[in-house]
């Protein structure tokens, strides 16, 4: 691959999700499901003073989405969009971000609240998510302005309807 | 690398940022400073519907960041922290994240505000930033809690002074 950008997990991110079809489409909707994000040893020392924050971001690869689509029809409604108006992961480039709420550091395993993510993902990145940097008014919300929270609701569990840990 | 996941660029980051030391570190310290995202045209069909959102996120390469690190001093406090409790680019994966605001879609080209990104800067993948999922009410901000806003103000923009296009 011509100018390919190459990076390698930090970890591993459990969670009991284990058919994509059946994950939780955002942390939104997954609240009471725990995860845990198993930091390699070599990167443990990294994750000092992280405990001091509420949410966190994880970045990671979604290593079970199939080939990258342009235009995809979302998990939330049934008209196709382009796919940077989406969060599908079925993406040029498979990244994926989860804003997950923080609840434990255990030496290098992070328990979090909100898994909307399938077992055996590789995690790429962890950074803080910062009141001052990501909580943002927003005043327009594209097509997800159009669907109603009672549909959003029942199509972005999926299969999963409470609890849960890895 | 064993093991590496591989991406490849969707486009390319314009800003008047030439010097990764004279860079805002964040978009909130860099107002007014206009960027452009020059998506390569084979990706273009997938920016359909997003100029319906105000906020996007962009997901980059820090390309001229230097070794990963585990402990760094961020730009914002002379402590030393977990490199996973600060958005130091000096990571493990130099990946960069930035929530932005959308001002037009020309084409295959995103103008934006708050750019706080260098020049020449690879974009990896792009997401709508949504009410729904992303505007989060955080309960701690770790050691960013400790710093205050017209300190934050004055080493968040380094160099930037106001204005800028690319």
């Amino acid at each position: 691959m011509s100018d390919s950008i190459c990076f390698r997990p930090i970890g591993i991110i459990r969670s009991c999700h284990v058919k994509a079809e059946e994950t939780p489409i955002q942390p939104a909707y997954a609240k009471g499901c725990l995860g845990r994000a198993e930091i390699f040893p070599e990167f443990a020392q990294g994750l000092k003073d992280l405990d001091g924050y509420s949410h966190i971001y994880l970045i990671y690869h979604l290593h079970q989405a199939g080939p990258g689509k342009l235009i995809a029809r979302p998990f939330l409604q049934d008209v196709e969009h382009g796919i940077f108006s989406t969060r599908s992961p079925w993406r040029p480039n498979p990244i994926g971000l989860s804003v997950v709420e923080l609840v434990k550091v255990d030496g290098n395993n992070l328990q979090f609240d909100g898994a909307d993510i399938l077992d055996g993902t590789p995690l790429l990145d962890i950074k803080p998510y910062s009141e001052k940097f990501d909580h943002i008014h927003t005043t327009r919300n594209g097509w997800q302005d159009e669907v109603d929270e009672e549909t959003a609701l029942k199509r972005g569990q999926r299969g999963y309807r409470g609890g849960g840990t890895p």
